[in-house]
Parts: C-alpha cells; structure tokens; sequence
C-alpha cells in the first residue's frame, strides 16, 4: 500500500494515460476508520481494480465551536486498518496541502442542505461540496463510495453529481451497525460509558417509527413518536427526528417513493445521527441496513 | 468534423480510454463566432491533437432584462467557421440537455466577482462557472482557451481551476481587434452605423490611459482621463473605468506586478468591454494584444 500526501505525487500515479483501463474506487474518509470505512473498501474493491482512500478532517466543513480540534485522530492506526483491509493508496494531505490558498470560491447547496443536519450546521455542506470537488479532481475516480449514514451528505453529492456532470459514478453503501444496533461512528468514542449503553434506544426508535410507517402512519405523528421514545429513555437530547423523501429531502406527499426517517441526537457534546430509508412501493423495505 | 448535440455522445467520442495519449484543446464559446473565436482555435490546433468547440448561448449568465433572447445567434454560419478554422468536434446542445435538472447547488465567486462588470451583472459570474464546470466535466480537456477580452471572466475561472483542481490547463488568449482597434465581439453586430465609427474611441483611450500609466500616474487619474476621452469623443456611457491588479482584481499597490485597466461602454443597448493587461515589471508591456 502506498501512503501518498502530495497532490502531485497522487496524480502521477493515477494519471489516466498511465492507468489506461484500470478502474479506480474512491473512499473519501476523514479517517479514525471503524467497520463503516472498512465496509466502504469492500465495496470498492469488489468493483474496482484500485482503491484508493482519502484520510482528510476537512476544517471547511466545521463550523465555528465545532469538533474540528477534537474530532479523533489517529493516523498510525488508520494506515495500519486501511493496509489490513485492502487499500492500495491512502492519500493523507495536511490542510495547507489541500488548502493552499483562497479565492473565496463557494459551492452553496439548495434547498436538500436546510433539512436534517443543515439547519444546526450551517454552512457544512458547502465544506463538504468543497472537499469533495476537490478530491474527486484530485483523484479522477470511477466509482466514489459514501455511507448511508451520512445520508443528507450523501444526497446532496448525488445532486452535485448529476446536476454538474461530475466524472465519477456515486454508490451508496448502507449503514454498519455495532451487535446491538448503534450505527457505527468515528464519534461513539466520545460517549461516556453510560451514554454509550443508552445510545442504542436511537435505532430502536427508529425501527419503531419505520413499523409504524408501515401500518400508515402519518409521518408527524411518527416523528413524535420516535422523540418521545429516545428522551424518555435516554439521557439524549433531540436535534431533529424527520422524515422526509429520499434523496430530495421534500415533504413526504401521496406520489412519494423513498423516504427517509433520519434523527440526530445529542448526549452532552457528542452528536449522533442515524436513519432508515424506506420505499413505498413493492412494500416497506429498509433499504440501508447491512447485509443481515 | 463532427456536430454532436447530446452529452451522451460527446463523452463516448472523448472517453479517456478510447483517446489515450490524444491530448484535447477546448475551446467553450456562445457562438456567433468572429476572429477572437477563431483565433482560440488557432491556438487550440497548435497545442493540442483534438480541437472541441461547445457553442452554447448559456441562459444562466444573462440576468433578467439582459440579452439572453436578443443574443445573436447562426448556426450554420457558426458550424461553417468552425469547420474552416479546423475544429474536429463541435458541441452544440440545448439548454434542456444542459439543463435538465435543477437541485439549487450554487457556485458563488469571490472578491473577485465584485469588480468590473460584477457590479453590474449580479450572478453572472455564477452562470459562468456553473457551465464552465459542467462542461470541463463533459469534454474533460487537456487545455482550455479562453480570451482576454473577458478578462474577469478569465481570472476568475484560473481562481477556480486553482482552488478547485480542476483537471484542465487554461490558457489566455489575446484580444483580436478590428484594422481600427476596436475589440472583436459578437455584441458589434448591434451597433448602429455611427455608433460603430465611435466605438474605437474605448481602445484609443484605454492606449492612452496605459501611456499615462507607463509615465507613472496615479490609477485614479488614469480612470478618470479614459473615461473623460470616451463621453467627451463618443455617445457612449461609462458603465465602469477600473484599474486593478490583475488577476486578483484588487487595489493597485506599490507591490503590484500586472494591472488591468478594464473598461464597459454603454452604446443605447450594446454594452462594449474592452482592456489592456500590463505588467509593472520590465517595463510596460500590453500583454494582451494579438501579435501585432
């Protein structure tokens, strides 16, 4: 496995008329790597003849009292799990390697950025929109795998994609979850030991919300629900539990096909999010779950 | 030469694999092609195996109440020229293949955006990077040509290609002008008869605005001499006068390497731009007229 943290280095390797019909899988990756990216490499490599990964804490996409300074790192350990699940090239650029200088150039999402994890984080997706523009330039792939869990992230680039011809295919990969049903996160270290036994009421809840779906529910009324159920068993404060259509993130209305139950949830400062995308048609299947 | 209408078709044609080592010289325009256009394709041919001209009249970089409807436009003509100056492939779709979809992702240039014709123009500049990256994506090039005559135009994309990787060089062509020094644009053609014997007034005073500057004036009087020389010679309106330092487009400082002295003419409807780059160093030398 090579370990690049140059751009110009990581471009000559992958310079297409050298790689000629060699296909490329992309895991963009802010590192701290737990099943969720592994599972991500498994993807890629199953269809793909190289897997490249990004290992990038991109501060454009950190607001002002954010997590930037204190969201876990570990490179050693990273490199080490990338190389032990397959990854041919792991590219890990320092900021000022990404970020050399600034013509004050924005890419502003629409309307899918104010939902879900929008309205607290103001501005993240245009981090996010930034990066990834720049990492899918950098590395020129076929195939660029994203999480489910990150599941607005994921619609938005899937937007991005479409709208601005951007070279590279977009494969979703569904959620990991720990044995009792927590999706994985880079995050759940920061959980206490008591928060981290209460945590996993958030996929229960979710589950619920999806059965309730099923029977007909009105999509308020099962928002509330899954609230009621992850404060009163929890000590987990409520960002927003909504549900909305996939990947459009609009109102839920008789013609809808895909929706998406998706909450973040506060225990004191770590913030986790979790969801489940359901379709309407063929019957209510949860299409993000791992293969289980 | 080919005349491909889908974007489907043109990325078969150019397909990284099928090209190989085949480097591809773009040339993007709005069509109604004169020799300022031709002259990007002269440049094209020299540096690169395959020449791909898009000609596309792009709704989003004309404001409301601007020219979009009244933008003039032959494609026969266009195709005819193109085919004489020795283009391979030209692409001319429509706005509905161009923009078939619309999800709200915005791309907002900085500072930079804000001078010249930015004031005037408010979200011009976002059209103009919006299919600037849609069609680097399509046509994916190894160069892209692009004229000084819209040299705001021109810096902010080379701002853009920078920040953003972008995987196309750029390269900066000279103005073409008329035997009589007026700038070589598509907008000409609406000139009435006197306008057009006045309209060599704006090069004649941004030459003399250069000399002045050359001599060592002050920026601001170099602005206020070229705009003095244009209403008082001419039925012309001043939209703007600016000299900035190129191509950041900021304040003139004793630290400045090249400058811009920039103008935009209102004839009744016809609004003309016109510039001369020069460099502080060495001497002054106009480094954005054709080989003269």
């Amino acid at each position: 496995m090579q370990v690049i943290e140059t751009i110009e280095e990581l471009q000559q390797i992958l310079n297409r008329n050298e790689r000629k019909d060699t296909t490329v899988g992309f895991v963009p990756t802010m590192g701290y790597l737990h099943e969720g990216h592994l599972s991500l490499v498994k993807h890629a490599k199953e269809q793909n003849d190289i897997v490249v990964m990004s290992i990038f804490v991109n501060p454009a996409q950190f607001g002002p009292g954010e997590d930037f300074e204190s969201y876990p790192r570990d490179r050693e350990r990273d490199i080490r799990l990338a190389r032990e699940a397959g990854v041919d090239i792991v590219f890990i650029p320092s900021v000022e390697e990404m970020y050399p200088a600034d013509g004050g150039i924005r890419i502003l999402p629409g309307k899918q950025a104010h939902e879900l994890c929008g309205a607290a984080r103001p501005g993240h997706f245009d981090g996010v929109l930034k990066v990834v523009l720049k990492l899918f330039n950098i590395v020129d792939p076929d195939r660029s795998y994203f999480g489910l869990k990150d599941a607005q992230q994921l619609a938005i680039i899937e937007t991005f994609v479409r709208d601005f011809n951007l070279r590279t295919a977009i494969v979703r990969v569904p959620i990991v979850r720990e044995e009792d049903g927590l999706a994985k996160s880079s995050r759940n270290v920061n959980l206490t030991d008591s928060e981290r036994s209460e945590a996993p009421v958030i996929y229960r809840a979710l589950q619920f919300g999806a059965s309730m779906f099923a029977d007909g529910a009105h999509p308020e009324t099962i928002e509330r629900e899954v609230s009621e159920q992850i404060v009163s068993n929890s000590s987990g404060k409520i960002d927003y539990v909504n549900m909305l259509t996939y990947p459009e993130l609009g109102l839920v209305t008789e013609n809808t096909r895909d929706v998406i139950l998706a909450c973040a949830v506060k225990f004191s400062t770590t913030r986790l999010i979790d969801n489940i995308i359901m379709s309407t048609k063929g019957g209510t299947h949860v299409s993000n779950d791992d293969e289980q």
